[in-house]
C-alpha cells in the first residue's frame, strides 16, 4: 500500500480531509453532465465542498499545484460544460445547499449554490414570493450552475433569464480569496459590472458560494391559450402579432415531429394535423384580456385550433405536452440536442432550414423550443447504434449552427458554450472578442485552472 | 506663428482634419459635466467624431502618443465622469447622432451612440413603439452616455435601467480595434457579457460607437396615484405595501423641503403640512386595478391625502411635481445632489440620517428619488460665497455617503462614480473587488489611456 505525503490529492486531503473523494466508483459519478456529444476526463479528486472555506481551501490547494478545476453543481449542463478534465479537481458545491434568508420585505433570498432551483421556488412561495426562473431542470438543478450557464427557461420571455434575477453575488476567486460583487439595492452604478461578469461565465471565473436572489410577487392569475396552425410560418406570424397586443409569460412552439412524439407517449391527442403548436400563458390581473388578444391574434393569423383556459390546473395540464417533449423525442432514438437562438422574424427561416437539413440527412429532427425568444431546441433523434446515422446526426447538428450564424443568431440561447459549442464561438463573436474574452478571464484566474478550455 | 508638425495634436489634425478642435473658446463647452464638486483641467484638443472612422483614428493618434482620451455624450453627468483631465483629448460623440435603423418586427433599434434620448423614444412612438428608459435628462442626454452611466429613470421601478434594454453593442477598443457584444437575438449564452461590462464602464473600457436597443409596446393605458403622509416612514410603509399589491411603473418620494420648494416655485398646491409625498404610476391594462390597490395600501398606511387619476394629461402634470424638484431646490442657493441607494425597507433610516445630518451642519437638505428602488437625491442647498457652508456641506455629503453604506446601500444608484464618487468605492466593493475590476479594465485598455482615474 502507498500512501501519498505530498502532491496536490495529499494537499487535498490535508486540507480538507473528509470532504475529498478518491475512490474511483464515487468520483465516476462527477465526472459528466447530460450532454451526449461532449468528451469527459478522469478527475485526480473530487471534493464535495460543505463550507466557503472549503472552496477557499480546494482552490488554493489547485493553485499552489497547477491543477484544473471544474466546479460542478447538479451536473445536469447540456454543454459538458462541468464534464471532468484528465487530471483535474472536480469541485461539487451540491452540499453547500442551505437558503441562508429569506427576506420578504426586500424580496431577497440569500442561498448557496448547491440549492435546487425548485426547493428555492417553494420556499418563496411558503412566504407568499416568486422565485421566477423555471427551467425545464428545474427540480434538479442548482442555482451556482443556473447562475453560471445563465439558465433560461419557460417564463423568461416576459421575466427574463436567470441573470436578471440576481442582486449579489460572492464568489472564490482561483488563488481563494473571495470577492463580493453587486449589490443588494435595486439600483448599484458603482465600478464594472462584475455580477454580470460571473453569470453565464461557466465556472471559468471564479467559483460561486452565495448568491441574493431577488424574488416577485406571484401573478394573481394565469391564462392559456393553446394553438395549433397548418404552418409553422403561421406560427411566427401568431408570435409577432401576439406581441403586438400582450406580453405573454411564455409562448413555446412545438412542430409536427414533436406533436406526433408527445401525442404518442401520452395519448394527450394533440392536434396531428398541426405543422406547428403555440402554447401561450400570460399572467397578472390582466391574464384573461391579454390571453384573448393572443387568442384573437392566433387566428388571425389563420389558426387551425384554438383553446383557452383560464383555470390554472387546466393550464399547468396543457403545458405538460411542452414540458415533456425531450423525453418524448428520447423515446425514439438517441438525441442529440441543440439550442440556437435567431430573431423572432427569422424563425420561420431556421425551422426551414432545420427540416432541409433533416431532410438532406435522411434524419428525424423534432424542433421545440422558446418561440417568444427565438430559442429553438432541434433535437436529431438517430440510431446511436449505426455508425453511419451518427456521422449524419453530427454534420446535421454543425449545419443547424452554421444556418443559425448565417440569419444573425446565437449558437447558445441558454445551455452555454461549454465544450459543446466552442468551435462555434469563435465564428459568432469574432476574434477579437474572443481574444478579449480571454484576457478577463486571465484577470480573474491569471493560472488558467478553473474549467480551462470551457465556454471561451 | 507657429504650425505645429509633430506630436499629438498634429497626429490628430492629420488623421481628422475639420473633427478636430483646437481654439480654446470652442474646447471650453467641452470640458465638464454638469457636477458641481469634481476638478476638470485642459484638453489639448476636442474631437467632434462624426464617423466611427473618427472614432478609430482618434484613439488609434492617442494610443500611439499615451494621451488620455475623455469621452463625452451631452455632458449631463452628474458625477464629472466627462470633465477633461489636462492634457488630454476630448473625444465628443455627439455628432454621431443618426437613428440607423429602428426595426419593428424584432422590436429594436440600431443607434449611433450621439443619439439623444428622447429623440429615439420619439422616433421609437413613431412607429407605435416605446424606448422605455426615462432619466430626468432625458430631453438632453444621449444614449452612449446613457449606457455608459447605465442610467436610471422613474419608470425602472418597473422596467430597469438603460442596461436592461440593450441588446448589442459596438465598440472602440483603446488601440482602435472595433469589437461587437452581444447579440440581437432575445437569448445569448455564448462567451462573457461584455455588454454589461460595458454598460456602466463610465469609457473606462472602450468608446461605444453603436447601440441596439429594445423597444417595447407602450403601455395602453397609466393611472397615477399622489399620497401625502405625515411622516416618511410611512411614506416608506405605503411603498412596501405597494409592492406587495402592484407592479407600479414608478414611485417617487419627495420629502417636505423638497414639497415646499416644489411649490413656492409652481404654485400647485401641493399639501404643505405633509412629512412626504408619494407619486405613484402604474401602467398597462390592468393600471386602474393596481392603482386603486396601491391608493387602499396608501390609505393602510395612514395616508393624509389621496388623489388618483387616470387621465393620462392629468398624470403627467402630477408628474411635474416631481420633475421640477431639483430646479426647484436650485431656485433656494447652491446645490450639491447625491445619489444614494439603500433596500427599501432601510429607506426610513437613510431619511432620519439625512435629517440629523442636516441639523448638525445647519443645513438645508431636500430629499427626493426613486422609492420603490431605494434610489435617493438628497440635495444640499447652501451658499457657496460662504467658504464654511461650502465646507458644512461637503462634510454633509460625506456623512451621507457614510450613512447610506453602514446601512448596507451604494454610494451611486444610477449617476456613477464618475470623479465625484472615487473615494468611497473602495469603502463600498472592497479592495480586491476593485483591483480586480482595475485587472479587467487593464484588458481592455492595457496602457489606461480611457478616462484614467475615473469609475473604478
Ligand atoms: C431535462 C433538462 C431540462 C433542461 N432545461 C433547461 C432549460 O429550460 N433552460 C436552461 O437554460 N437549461 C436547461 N437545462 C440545462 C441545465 O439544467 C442548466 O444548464 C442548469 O443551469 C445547470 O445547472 P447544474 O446545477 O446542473 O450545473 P452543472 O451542469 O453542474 O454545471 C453547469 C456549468 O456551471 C458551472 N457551475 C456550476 N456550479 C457552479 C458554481 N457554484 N460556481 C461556478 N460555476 C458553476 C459548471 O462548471 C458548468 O460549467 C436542462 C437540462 C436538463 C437535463
Ligand atoms: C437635469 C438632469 C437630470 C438627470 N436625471 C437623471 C436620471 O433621472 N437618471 C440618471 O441616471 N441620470 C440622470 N442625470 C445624469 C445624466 O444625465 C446621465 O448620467 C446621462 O446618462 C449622461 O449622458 P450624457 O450623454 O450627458 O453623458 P456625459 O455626461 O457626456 O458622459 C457621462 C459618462 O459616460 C461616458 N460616455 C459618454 N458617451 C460615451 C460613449 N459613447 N462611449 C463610452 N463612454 C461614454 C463619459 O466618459 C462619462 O464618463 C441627470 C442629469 C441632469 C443634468
Amino acid at each position: 500500500m502507498t500512501v501519498v505525503t505530498t502532491g496536490p490529492v495529499a494537499g487535498l486531503l490535508a486540507a480538507l480531509g473528509d470532504a475529498v473523494v478518491t475512490d474511483s466508483d464515487t468520483m465516476i459519478a462527477y465526472t459528466r453532465d447530460q450532454s451526449m456529444l461532449s468528451p469527459s476526463g478522469h478527475p485526480i479528486a473530487v471534493v464535495r465542498a460543505r463550507t466557503t472555506d472549503h472552496v477557499v481551501r480546494t482552490l488554493k490547494t489547485a493553485h499552489r499545484y497547477g491543477i484544473p478545476v471544474v466546479t460542478r453543481g447538479a451536473g445536469t449542463g447540456l454543454a459538458g460544460g462541468a464534464n471532468a478534465i484528465d487530471g483535474c479537481i472536480v469541485l461539487s458545491t451540491e452540499k453547500l445547499d442551505r437558503i441562508l434568508t429569506i427576506d420578504e420585505q426586500s424580496r431577497t433570498a440569500t442561498v448557496e449554490p448547491g440549492v435546487i432551483n425548485g426547493d428555492l421556488a417553494a420556499a418563496a412561495a411558503e412566504r407568499g414570493l416568486w422565485y421566477v426562473p423555471d427551467p425545464g431542470s428545474r427540480a434538479v438543478s442548482t442555482i451556482g450552475g443556473n447562475l453560471a450557464t445563465n439558465a433560461g427557461g419557460a417564463c423568461c420571455a416576459k421575466y427574463g433569464v436567470t441573470g436578471d434575477h440576481v442582486a449579489r453575488i460572492k464568489a472564490v476567486l482561483a488563488d481563494g480569496r473571495i470577492i463580493h460583487t453587486g449589490a443588494t439595492t435595486r439600483k448599484n452604478v458603482a465600478g464594472l459590472n462584475l455580477t454580470q461578469l460571473l453569470v453565464g461565465s461557466e465556472g471559468t471565473l471564479a467559483v460561486i458560494v452565495e448568491a441574493t436572489m431577488r424574488l416577485r410577487r406571484p401573478p394573481a392569475r394565469t391564462a392559456t391559450v393553446v394553438a395549433a396552425f397548418a404552418e409553422p410560418v403561421r406560427a411566427v406570424d401568431a408570435v409577432m402579432a401576439i406581441q403586438a397586443v400582450a406580453d405573454p409569460s411564455l409562448v413555446e412552439l412545438m412542430d409536427r415531429t414533436t406533436i406526433s412524439a408527445v401525442n404518442d407517449m401520452t395519448r394527450m391527442g394533440l392536434d396531428q394535423t398541426a405543422g406547428a403548436l403555440l402554447l401561450i400563458q400570460c399572467d397578472g390581473d390582466a391574464a384573461p384580456a391579454e390571453a384573448q388578444r393572443s387568442a384573437d391574434a392566433c387566428r388571425a393569423a389563420a389558426a387551425t385550433e384554438l383553446y383557452m383556459s383560464t383555470d390554472p390546473a387546466e393550464g399547468d395540464a396543457l403545458m405538460q405536452a411542452r414540458s415533456v417533449a425531450l423525453t418524448a423525442l428520447e423515446r425514439r432514438g438517441s438525441t442529440l440536442l441543440d439550442d440556437l437562438a435567431v430573431p423572432v422574424p427569422r424563425l420561420p427561416h431556421m425551422l426551414d432550414a432545420i427540416t432541409r437539413i433533416a431532410d438532406h440527412h435522411r434524419l428525424l429532427i423534432g424542433t421545440f423550443g422558446h418561440a417568444a425568444d427565438g430559442n429553438l431546441h432541434p433535437t436529431i433523434v438517430f440510431d446511436a447504434a449505426d455508425p453511419d446515422a451518427a456521422e449524419r446526426a453530427h454534420q446535421a447538428f454543425d449545419e443547424m449552427v452554421a444556418q443559425c450564424l448565417a440569419l444573425g443568431g446565437s449558437i447558445t440561447g441558454e445551455h452555454g458554450v461549454g465544450d459543446l459549442k466552442r468551435r462555434y464561438l469563435e465564428p459568432m463573436i469574432g476574434s477579437v472578442e474572443r481574444s478579449l474574452m480571454a484576457e478577463v478571464k486571465a484577470a480573474f484566474d491569471p493560472t488558467g485552472i478553473l474549467n480551462p478550455g470551457r465556454a471561451i
